[in-house]
């Protein structure tokens, strides 16, 4: 690769944080249904930043929730083609009032860029961008064809994406999929990560009194809405930090001796967590290391819960509702309808007598491991090895990209996760943020990736 | 009692009804500090009623928090003294979007007024005014000496009355007390209630992580401070709906055979319960009626609970702490000191590991009960059968005003409690009303009561 390709990149710097603030500028949370128009202006954004930099057939598609952009350029003939996925919409914000600076507005301090969407995934998009619009420019082509795919509901599991990768196979073949929406390990150690978790999850609506009640004046002849929400929730671990929803781990694959040592081996401990988090201790699933817990086994996590009164002081009522979020990263090979159905029965059979419960869905996806020798995985760990100076780990991750899953199945091509956050960067909480350090190597890396691809596929 | 009196009430409603949307109108919510000038002008609407009715030495005391409102006539020698107790400030009115009207903007349906504090207590303070005001109007006098003691702090527990009460001994004594904040037992059918619950409680605050984390890189690995706390509030209670906190029921007084046959005796029954608060089915303590769980059993309650995400859809967060507020309904004879230290035990007990907890505590009182057959509970139960044309019943309430066992305690005088509001009115719910029916006969009650106590003391 020519080093006019990083000269490039390093001299348009200020001009890249620029546009990046721009895009980061737009609250485009997929979840709220009152940024409607601002998702959309993020789709407009991102098709005519492929605009810009010579992408052809640019495509703003509806669906039946926010828009995919799409945009390809197929003139490297004979070279490989990669999909380059990614997702302009972002999570909430709240609580607001915790952030440093206003979400919307990205503020540099300390080398960091600080936004929502900054690490999660607008920065990473917008590195694919730069990257390939600096060889773009520097050399007249690209060695490899490139086809880019940008969603606006990654942030609420993907719900309409999956209907138009199946419907438009063609328009998408590639031979590799590429996505930077994961962290590397820890500053200056570069990670592929080959294996992400899956996801589903229930809302438990609680219903007792039909409105609000005196807790002195009914309190102790009905049952309480939260009390009984909170023997449904409680139900679902022992004391063990285990799950005990009956059959909840009959699918799960067993951990391999190789794979246990290989992650022992990271050398990350503990106490390194317990500092970054600030937690007095760290808790989980007994008989597993943390690095274990998040990557290879399941959880039953409440993301939320809520009813009767939240203000300042006291209020002594009996609240005629309560709720609670529940979402379960599951691991090969669990089945993601399988999993709520088991849920739904453990619910309907721990809810205590004096209320009603509802249970509703949310959206779902299974776990996704790839094998970490492919050629196109060995390729990008080459290409970070160039640009970080150390040898790439190879990772798995706790989190959950749903699409992964269906563009293995549906497109049957290899997907490479190339992340460039890092675990303390604030996804999805106040303060979200990119180190400047990861986006300037990021982008050299994604070059020399281009390359290395060329040579390997 | 002279006709006229009644004649005068009749005559008059128009006005009064006008003047009792005025008080309404006040959103004196003691417990939100943004509500604070609110509650002055409360106290001064009530300031000004007892100057426009005759008082006399009407003054409004400050306190450490909100004023308490007193005036007297003491002109009817060798008349006994009553002080009449009630409260000018009111709950608040979240979740505002269930009311029908505006919790501050008095409407009249059906022959009922909605408002916050229609009933509890602005409403039943009003008609001691206009009750006074309607004897002396027309008869020129009154048979008793009155004083009234109109306070700001009832719904978060009367922090500073207790103090105010015992600096002011002299100028507070009376012979009997009366305060008029409870229900008849329903529609038609008055009651005197001679006992009630006493409360105390805590906010549970359980912090884990430093900020918000992704439930997907951290899920499973750290405590998630919403299991944490769901663990701690289900280790209260057992499924026969018993508490379990070590030592809770040791000094609860037992209930009589007596007292168990006269409650029986009542003849209300659950489905009437199940009716009107619709109710899939009634759930309490083990070996206890309804009615009996809630008048002499002991409670703890969950009046709120909240943590993470409760927006539409989903957020997967992990998150950094969740809040519990709780209740204890007390009967005699505990101790409200003991209990909270029960509780802070209980919870230390019942931690998991991986988080902190802190706790806090809310202000508290002990129940009370005075003897049902004192004269002036009689003298009162008379009045209530001359205007109802039934037989008085003699109950005991499940709330708590916890003023009045520190009235007990510091000025050793009778309390009555005569109440003229409804089980199904709304107390600090949503749609809070008051029924006109009530609002009629509950004031010739009161002057037929001040004729009988001129008799019985």
């Amino acid at each position: 690769m020519e080093q006019a390709v990083i000269t490039y990149l390093t001299k348009n710097r200020d001009k890249h944080l620029t546009e990046l603030k721009e895009f980061l500028a737009i609250p485009s949370i997929s979840s709220l249904p009152e940024h409607k128009e601002d998702v959309q202006k993020a789709a407009k954004w991102v098709s005519n930043a492929l605009q810009e930099i010579g992408m052809e057939k640019i495509e703003i598609y509806e669906t039946k929730g926010h828009p995919v952009v799409y945009g390809e350029w197929l003139k490297a003939e004979g070279k490989p083609t990669v999909m380059i996925y990614g997702h302009y919409d972002v999570q909430p914000v709240d609580p607001v009032e915790l952030w440093d600076s206003p979400p919307f507005e990205a503020e540099i301090r300390d080398e960091k860029i600080y936004a929502r969407g900054a690490s999660d995934d607008k920065g990473q998009v917008f590195m694919h961008l730069k990257a390939l619009q600096a060889i773009f420019e520097t050399t007249g082509t690209l060695p490899i064809n490139v086809k880019f795919l940008i969603e606006g509901e990654e942030e609420i599991g993907s719900p309409n994406l999956p209907l138009f990768v199946k419907e438009n196979k063609e328009l998408l073949s590639s031979d590799v999929i590429v996505i930077s929406d994961t962290s590397m390990m820890e500053r200056g150690k570069p990670a592929i990560c080959y294996g992400l978790r899956g996801l589903c999850g229930v809302q438990i609506d609680v219903k007792g009194p039909k409105s609000d009640l005196h807790s002195g004046l009914y309190g102790g002849m009905v049952q309480n809405p939260i009390h009984a929400l909170v023997e449904i929730v409680k139900s679902f671990h022992n004391e063990k930090g285990q799950i005990t929803v009956e059959g909840f781990y009959d699918k799960v694959a067993e951990l391999t001796a190789d794979e246990k040592a290989a992650y022992a081996s990271l050398g990350i401990t503990d106490q390194s967590f317990i500092d970054q988090l600030g937690v007095p201790e760290m808790f989980g699933e007994e008989g597993f290391t943390s690095l274990e817990r998040n990557w290879v086994r399941p959880t039953l996590e409440v993301n939320g819960i809520y009813g009767g009164f939240q203000g300042e002081g006291i209020k002594t009522v009996l609240p005629a509702e309560a709720h609670a979020k529940i979402t379960c990263r599951l691991v090969p090979d669990q089945d993601p309808d399988e999993i709520v159905e088991l849920l739904q029965k453990h619910i309907k059979t721990y809810t205590p007598p004096g209320v009603t419960v509802n249970v509703s869905l949310f959206d779902k996806g299974p776990a996704f491991v790839t094998p970490f020798d492919h050629p196109a995985i060995q390729a990008a760990g080459r290409a970070y090895e160039k640009v970080y100076n150390v040898p790439t780990s190879y990772t798995r991750g706790g989190g959950s990209i749903p699409i992964v899953a269906t563009f293995d199945q549906i497109l049957e091509k290899p997907v490479v996760l190339m992340g460039f956050g890092l675990p303390d960067e604030n996804f999805h909480a106040p303060n979200e943020h990119f180190n400047l350090e990861n986006f300037d190597k990021g982008m050299e890396t994604i070059c020399y990736y281009w390359y290395e691809l060329e040579q390997s596929l």
